[in-house]
């Protein structure tokens, strides 16, 4: 099983844990706006880190950190409202094989 | 080969392809400021796909879509700066086992 | 009559023109999401704009202009909502005289 | 002289406060990614309380509050980066009685 699939099975048992316990638990105690307010937050900061990447050593490992931040909240905002976070991958494993642009002409519909 | 791994070989492929057959390589070539306000526009599509989705059938798998589509930008935005895109799995992966909130701890530093 | 207070009238005037018209009126008759999404748009370009200041001449002016292009948005976002733009006017008048820490407890409530 | 000069000049006599004792001096301490990522964060906030403005008495007021500081936030930005504040109500002002699809094919340049 990969990451992603491991990742989001183990977001899912965590959503009910003790919030005291459980980050994940914690984050779905405080609801929606709460977690969106978070994703929000992960991708101004990976802006930031983008911007900043050649400015410090190990920026580009600071920039992929803020991806996963902003992936991993992103899985909890799923599971938060019921959907499978694993899903995403379903979604992106269909765009395979199309070329950019046809890609883009899809999602301009 | 997992999904994120083949859609991180694609991106790399992708950035130097002609932009006018690729969207991947139009995006590199319009640069990392129009590549983050993708990135944020994504993101801001997904909190109110977030918001809105019992207001409309299918609003999940809307939300969904939104998601793939800011891990995709984001993906880019990493192929762009020359970070490999599924770096991302490697940090995902060293989070797991711990518990959210030794996670959250660590982050706080 | 000040410039926010008169902008705030001219938008109010221009919600329900012809949206052919009125760059205003075209926003108001997309509603509530697309105007989300300019004022999520316009913060991103204020936000480059600043990590971008010293980076080209005039750099200081664009950032002038994306945060009047933030502002302008925010007043149609709540003359959409039948808010009156320039009450914020009040809401920043109610917060002089504070000394900056007073006004940060008050909003930490 | 009105609000936002009021404000702006207010501002700009806090910025090299004693942190402790002023929030806009404790916000200019920390640098621009910091005050970046509270505008970022107060765009988020406008944002649910746009979406969440009829499930909340006083949620109009709400919205207010929230624009306020917004406005609040990159004012202090602004004066961070040696630009005064009130500039943004001379962009402003210039850009009255342009039509509305004027003002958007002038921004679209």
């Amino acid at each position: 099983m990969g990451v992603i699939e491991n990742l989001s099975r183990t977001i899912e048992t965590r959503l009910d844990a003790q919030p005291k316990e459980s980050y994940v638990a914690s984050l779905h105690a405080k609801g929606t706006n709460k977690i969106i307010e978070k994703v929000s937050e992960e991708t101004t900061e990976l802006l930031i880190a983008a911007k900043d990447i050649d400015k410090t050593p190990g920026g580009a490992q600071h920039l992929v950190d803020e991806v996963a931040d902003l992936w991993f909240h992103s899985m909890v905002l799923l599971a938060h409202l019921n959907v499978k976070p694993d899903d995403v991958l379903t979604v992106l494993e269909g765009r395979f094989g199309e070329s950019g642009h046809q890609e883009k002409a899809r999602r301009a519909k």
